[in-house]
């Protein structure tokens, strides 16, 4: 792999800084939880985007979390097809092997992926559609979702999009209860789960409260 | 979806310290992402392990790293099938639409995913081959790299797990140059990769120097 | 422009070096930066003074600051007279043109131009206060945060000195509130300002706390 | 004053790592340093542009360089009339007190001060030429070298933005002159003026030569 470059020495300086304060710090703990393995209490789905900070927000240690982070945190349907399915391995290692006890899929504000499927299903970003468009299909899970949202006819962009970044979070738990081993540890009550989706510039937090089908403050 | 739970009151309630504290001193550079858009300038692809923390090690805040992660820190080859491919929906976001310039692959010690797949090539752990296990169809894609770690010949299993986490670095790297924008970006400057490894207990990192073949320390 | 020369050997063996190494490993950053111009996060003012190190105290790499060096670190009160204002511009470009979201003036210890300004005031350099003295006619900015400081008569130079280093940063971020560009950000909450002060010797960090009125440890 | 705030914690965090890694190395030579003064080599003057790193760019640690940074790197003429000049101080300063033997103007590429200069005198920003524009003030130093630059008839902006880049920096040596106590330790021999430019895509850097009269690679 005659490729790959040295680290850049901003991040090896802060990485430096790192060690000798944070690692320094929590040095028994890290030996202890490479020693004796992790035990998070939750796994988070969450957006890639650079201004989604699942740690920071929660407070969270090394230790606390497993996280997945793809495009628009979505969880496709359950396919057993022996394909390589990246998400659903994550949920099925925290689920059958970690016994994670919440499951938080988070959705965010200004979500590029939630906007090229907005466009792709309306008809602005016919590339999206093609075969060769990772983005475009991947976003395609989230088409059941954009039917929902096209038929509200909200007026403007702004509020369709904040519409489907809310529903983007809503097909995945759905999603998630096609899994037999999630729905099976939810209804044993191993485990719960939990739809967020926060603004990113106003720093709020809602939930989703299926007695109103809506999202409401936390 | 009737399943939703509300948030866990201690992540509400430490929501509400990083809103009074965090969100407010940062509230402008906030509002700022959001209304101008994210710009990162590095991707990294990083293990869903609740133990590593990359932004934490990088020092890294909003705004500054496109995070993907999944189990063991693999990108499958370049396959436009039409499916989905959510790891590859995420490089091709960072690399066609985000342009980041670096992008780095991120692995560590004590890879549960990592040991998953050497146990399935050594034939220890059948139930991960079957076509229903997510996580032994997503291990699938280190399979190339098992079979160089076996011609080794390692004593130990420490040995043999560590070689394939690292093998895991590169077999992502090698796949991650079959896609054609990634080779594209990198050849014309505008992209390097980097290859990383972190050993969890001893807060230590490693980056792959191709000169030598060989991991050392940054 | 007869008198300029080349550049010193040892300079020019130095770019050299960065040119091999920290250039050659950012490329892709550095030509983003220059395709897309800068974004960065928030405004320094900082004293010229050759022991202070900005961006390695912050860990700042190419893009993350705009830095504004003069003599004591200082501001002067808005004064839209059409003359040559260089700090003033220099706030301007930052709040109106690139909407930093922070602005932060870092003063320092042993600070020669603060030092000026002691003795200045306190009729022991006579010569600073001549017209033709550019130090001392930029140190005047500094003259009501004198009286101030006076006033306390703490017994000796060396906490007089220090005082008036620290009444400097405050001055500073008194005059910026009367730019009206200023005031507005700020008020809208677009923009927040923080006072520091560090002791170059013993490498500590002070910020100027209002709600006591004084400067603590960060 | 009450507009302070606390540093953001990610600087915060950043601080610490530096001074548990940087300062600690380092902590004799700062504390001489502190004690006994700086005694810097060279005055650099560039632009407060976040993409040019004067310190990584010569591989200067603290104590070597007083930098003074503006918009543009600009020089004004001197003018002894009583009012601030924050330059003029720093190379009063700088000259008199500290007597650096090199001083070296640093301009840049895409600079945004000399592109508003350009606009300003080319008729398409006339909002530079109010009198409330401190940036528009400031870039009238730069005015007589738009003329020359006008009259030699370059076909692009590109070109244009670029020669007046560089014209900026003759013209700041020009009236560096024009300081008695610069031209005196220049002519005395104690002092040596130099001009560069660096294009900070490509990580290039010329200097003036004037046996040419044009820009050369170091």
């Amino acid at each position: 792999m005659k490729h790959a470059k040295p680290l850049p020495g901003y991040l090896v300086q802060r990485y430096e800084g790192w060690r000798a304060t944070t690692y320094s710090e929590n040095q028994a703990w890290y030996r202890r939880l490479a020693n004796e393995g992790q035990r998070p209490r939750a796994m988070v789905i969450s957006c890639c985007d650079s201004r989604v900070h699942v740690t920071s927000i929660f407070g969270a240690d090394q230790g606390e979390f497993f996280i997945h982070r793809n495009v628009a945190n979505l969880v496709p349907p359950y396919e057993p097809d022996g394909d390589h399915h990246g998400t659903s391995a994550t949920v099925e290692y925290a689920v059958t092997a970690l016994k994670v006890s919440h499951l938080i899929i988070l959705g965010h504000s200004s979500c590029g992926g939630v906007q090229g499927c907005l466009h792709m299903c309306n008809g602005t970003a016919p590339e999206l559609e093609e075969t060769t468009s990772f983005v475009g299909r991947w976003m395609d899970i989230l088409r059941p979702g954009y039917a929902q949202v096209d038929a509200m006819n909200l007026p403007t962009e702004t509020e369709q999009l904040r519409a489907l970044e809310k529903k983007a979070v809503l097909v995945s738990l759905e999603n998630l209860m096609t899994f037999p081993f999630v729905a099976k540890a939810v209804e044993e009550g191993e485990l719960s789960l939990h739809g967020l989706w926060t603004d990113i510039g106003e720093g709020s937090l809602e939930y989703y409260a299926p007695e109103d089908d809506s999202f409401k403050p936390v």
